[in-house]
């Protein structure tokens, strides 16, 4: 008899690699960018558009395809949170099975806001274990921030993005004329994701958002200042994110203003934006740094007074300080039984901690709202839930 | 104005690895081999057993952890295919969104056949992006093939395995007492795909089938020539999955006998079980390399004495040879645009061909059909299909 039992290790290396380009016009004929991706000739393509995309580049999209001889089926997403659900995941799926793509060279194209992309980058990972995508956002969250990465999912039971994988896209196509076209509430969306960049890891690019952060918002991000701080936001998150891509490493300097807006968003739903939440998670992270010593007090004032600068208005909602402990508490599962909470430490620097107790929210909460009505709303202030 | 575009490579090595280890009498307290896996103290596991699981060990499975201190939340999966669905994985999906655990360290372990450790692979890739899982396959399929690799999955809109992922698990555990209480039908199941790794991959195995195969059914595989087969097998899974685990390479030997059998699985339903469509598929491309002079006729008696010998008998389906063709193109879709079809080249070599016409398969079935009815039957047989 054998008696002695056996193992074997498998291992294998995975290479994953993929471009993350500027383009413009896109929709133009004579840009063969999007077409030279994947098989040429005899290929369909399955396109998924939200629905404002549709709306405003519906005909110019279907006309670029055809001009190139490529069969494409549209797939409209509603706009919105709302459609970033198991649900439209599903549905996604059972059309793009009635329109056969081949499974490695006639990648899904996923044209929208970070919803879109992210629902998009779910399903493409599932079908047939796999099937390549393209991501082109078209807002400025998921310019800065949602398509640069891998991370692609749905809500689910309540929860943000319970459900999703990491999936690489084979190529992330930035187009900023989709900017021109943005209400300024979700351009200031995109800005607070790249307000927490500044803040957390990158004081030069904080210096540029003081000189001309209020300029870009105005000039919807199509001057030559713009562009410097969009390629500036874009390489921040390439360097936090390329080396750790699976998040083996939980502490994430880029999870800044992602710990309490966790349960702010739940709490919402869909008429907080992911930026507005962002953004009231971070001033609550500066007040808890500089109650920590880890921010001066002129260091802060710096901080309030570049989101005021940018026009940014934290919203004062309804919000108990027992959500943002349970919002923690949450992050702290999900962060494998750590806090992990990134703080700055000054301006352009991170440090985590995992003590944060309960009373401490309390009180970082209670200066937040204090401060609250007389600091943002004398100002001349675009209330951002109104 | 800034007029170049920008392009960044974003690339990464991702490293994985995984133990498969032998191990027995798992649920014996006395076997720390399960709970020393993870976290030990304090610490929750999510367990998906399939019903007939719960039948015959629920009590000693609750009965192992709890004298461990492991909290666990038993999930009891629907035995068979019919339970490899969407809804399946979102009811695992709920179900553990209810029982929190800690992202990186309670890994969910899946108990049961194929579809078990199938459908919760799938999950667990998808539950927060990924949570680590551990399969211990209890089906003779499980132990050989299904359990051994990273493809996890559901079947969707009339497709076998149409959804899922490439997801890794933490660790495989194979014990074959499981085995002793399998029903000889699903033990044949998974001798289908010992012998398909045998005739496309391993001369040798061949021969220790020929040798000690029809013993080993009998054994239930508990004996020292099922040990070696046993082992045999799974080394000559890994060596083909290790260097092509995200099937970078289409051209796969271990699809011999996946071809045909699609099409096979899909009109027959749950009916005919995973190995029965194998074995029909290995049958007919068996006929196709005959026809081809890949093999010769000594070659082709052989592997048809060893079938009868093993006590397989394909069962008389059924099916349209429109239907096989129809099934390789869907294949060969799959496989990127090229039949990609592995075929013996002798005993336990393989050759990938791409031009089989449709004339080919109605005569190698015809083929099939006729020496079906005298070749199978006339012995003392067990049908598998009743």
């Amino acid at each position: 008899m054998i008696n002695e039992t056996k193992t074997w290790k498998v291992s294998y290396q995975r290479a994953i690699e993929y471009d993350i380009m500027e383009s413009s016009d896109l929709f133009d004929p004579l840009n063969e960018t999007l077409v030279s991706i994947g098989k040429k000739d005899y290929t369909h393509r399955f396109v998924v558009v939200d629905s404002n995309i549709e709306k405003y580049y519906g005909p110019a999209i279907c006309n670029y395809f055809s001009r190139h001889n490529v069969d494409i089926r549209l797939f409209v997403l509603p706009g919105g949170e709302t459609s970033k659900t198991l649900q439209s995941y599903a549905a996604i799926l059972s059309e793009l099975d009635l329109f056969p793509i081949h499974r490695r060279d006639e990648p899904i194209i996923a044209i929208g806001g970070g919803v879109t992309t992210d629902v998009v980058g779910f399903a493409a990972s599932s079908y047939r274990r796999g099937v390549p995508h393209i991501k082109i956002p078209t807002t400025l969250v998921g310019y800065v921030d949602a398509a640069v990465g891998i991370k692609a999912g749905v809500n689910f039971n309540g929860h943000k993005n319970r459900l999703g994988a990491f999936e690489p896209p084979q190529k992330v196509i930035l187009d900023k004329t989709f900017l021109k076209t943005l209400p300024t509430r979700h351009l200031l969306n995109g800005v607070c994701e790249i307000l927490k960049l500044a803040i957390i890891k990158d004081h030069r690019l904080f210096e540029m958002l003081e000189s001309n952060g209020s300029t870009c918002v105005e000039e919807k991000f199509q001057d030559e200042a713009s562009s410097q701080i969009l390629r500036r936001s874009i390489e921040g998150m390439i360097e936090e994110l390329q080396p750790n891509m699976f998040e083996e490493n939980l502490s994430r300097n880029v999870d800044f203003g992602h710990t309490f807006c966790y349960g702010l968003e739940t709490a919402c739903g869909s008429e907080l934006l992911h930026g507005e939440a962002v953004l009231i998670d971070m001033i609550l992270s500066t007040i808890l740094a500089r109650s920590r010593n880890l921010l001066s007090h002129d260091e802060c004032e710096r901080i309030y007074s570049l989101i005021l600068r940018l026009g940014l208005r934290p919203d004062s909602i309804l919000m108990t300080p027992e959500a943002l402990w349970d919002s923690l508490q949450e992050r702290t599962i999900h962060r494998n039984g750590l806090q992990r909470i990134p703080l700055p430490k000054g301006i352009g620097k991170c440090v985590f901690v995992n003590d944060v107790r309960k009373e401490e929210v309390q009180s970082a909460w209670r200066e937040f709202i204090g401060m609250g009505q007389p600091q943002w709303q004398n100002q001349q202030t675009l209330n951002l839930m109104k």
